[in-house]
């Protein structure tokens, strides 16, 4: 089942897409694609459904972020061998745990603002965890159960902010708009390996990044097991989960995003997302 | 005005302490102390309500942490000049943001569990900042009129998990219970000169920290602007503001928390928390 959020930053109501790419309204099922509604138990009710049972949603809504009154947004750094390499660094010996702030996140398809002063806004594609189950000291061999499903995340980076002050990345990873999240969460039926998907990433129509994550360092189920030994997980954390090789840091010479730009950017079986660049105001 | 939060976890409601202490009832007035409720028109009319008027609470229920629905924590690392030192490294340039997960918040009296695999843990008596009005950019000559009220926070610590892995201290900072706040959100009107505050830690008895936020090296001003470039900020928002010298790892040798501990620490003017240290289950 693929879920999502519509409507007006902050009003976004609660759909489902069919197979005929219709948006059909789960307003009469559930509050929210957030929270309890992400439970196995309530996942296995909505999809139970006939979604050509639901009302059709009119004409082209905006899409917001698929997951609603995310409580914690989780990243994990340079999981991709080749994108250490680019980045200049060795292969970590264990995950990179780091957060986004919970405010950066936006639709899909949202413009993203460049912020004031910035002269390194970069662009990660990256297949994002959506926690079902919650759950601490979780064993990977568990790990997968406590999956709702997967999204896209474009972990938008600003590189100065995150590695030219004090070590600690939080502050070039949360500035709003810099966490579009969608535009589906396609639950785990419709992904039978999370490990074997392709995902890239277009700037202005060249294409960036073009990787699988057949090559992460530490696979979804590890990281999952991984971060709940720090910190327990709820229904509707995200975790992301790394971006392969090709970030605008990893050009010769580097290359980053400016006013004008637009992102491209997709995984296999999740959908795409496309932003415009804008400046602050 | 004290500001708290009071019932069972999960479950509290809304109060305020009044002159002699005992707990009165605002669920009439507001859903919670949280989001809206902190704007300082609403704070206004909370203001001018006479406590005396308001049910008194009868009994001792537990006393939850001060806000809820808290969507950011985030915290400021080696903001004393006598800390940084005791932790071996220089006074930053800027000041170190990091963040601590939200699922770390607890009463200001519960247990604090020592996670699995600890040798560690250790205890941080901090100045906290709960954010009223929202906003990105802020000036730093406006940011206090950005503030609701400050409280207590015992940012509990992980040094492994901290400092010995990848170098992001989230991993370290965010384990469940690892963040007591509370008891009171005092508003600003109580709270003159946020940098003139003495605060203090002991552990069994012993006291460890006892320092004032005059020697912090960024002021309570100067890090809500700091902040506010990197990432907006909403109401209900805590940062809390870096811990003085006298830390367990600065001890020699260094000290850390083990199960049937206590810790009990206070700021003038914000009353005093109090956790007992239990093991992981």
């Amino acid at each position: 089942m693929k879920l999502l959020r519509y409507g007006a930053l902050g009003q976004e109501k609660p759909g489902a897409m069919d197979r005929k790419g219709v948006i059909r309204d789960l307003s009469g099922q559930i509050d929210d694609i957030a929270g309890e509604a992400l439970l196995p138990e309530n996942l296995d009710k909505l999809k139970a459904l006939d979604p050509e049972s639901l009302p059709a949603v009119e004409g082209a809504p905006r899409i917001g972020a698929c997951v609603g009154k995310v409580a914690k947004f989780i990243a994990i750094g340079l999981n991709y061998a080749d994108h250490a390499k680019e980045s200049g660094v060795d292969v970590p010996r264990e995950p990179v745990i780091f957060t986004k702030a919970t405010s950066s996140i936006c639709g899909p398809n949202d413009n993203v603002v460049i912020p004031r002063s910035s002269e390194k806004t970069d662009w990660e594609v990256e297949l994002a965890v959506v926690i079902g189950t919650p759950g601490k000291y979780i064993d990977e061999a568990d790990a997968l159960d406590h999956v709702a499903g997967y999204c896209i995340v474009n972990d938008v980076s600003e590189r100065a902010f995150q590695l030219e002050g004090t070590g600690q990345w939080v502050k070039g990873k949360s500035a709003d708009t810099f966490g579009p999240v969608g535009p589906w969460l396609v639950t785990t039926d419709e992904v039978p390996d999370p490990q074997n998907l392709p995902l890239w990433l277009e700037v202005n129509g060249h294409r960036y990044q073009d990787g699988s994550t057949k090559t992460m360092v530490f696979p979804v189920a590890h990281l999952i097991s991984y971060v709940s030994q720090f910190m327990s997980l709820a229904s509707g954390d995200i975790i992301t989960t790394g971006t392969p090789p090709g970030v605008g840091m990893g050009q010769k010479p580097p290359t980053y995003l400016k006013p004008g730009d637009s992102m491209q950017l997709g995984i296999e079986g999740l959908g795409e997302q496309r932003q415009h660049l804008v400046a602050s105001d």
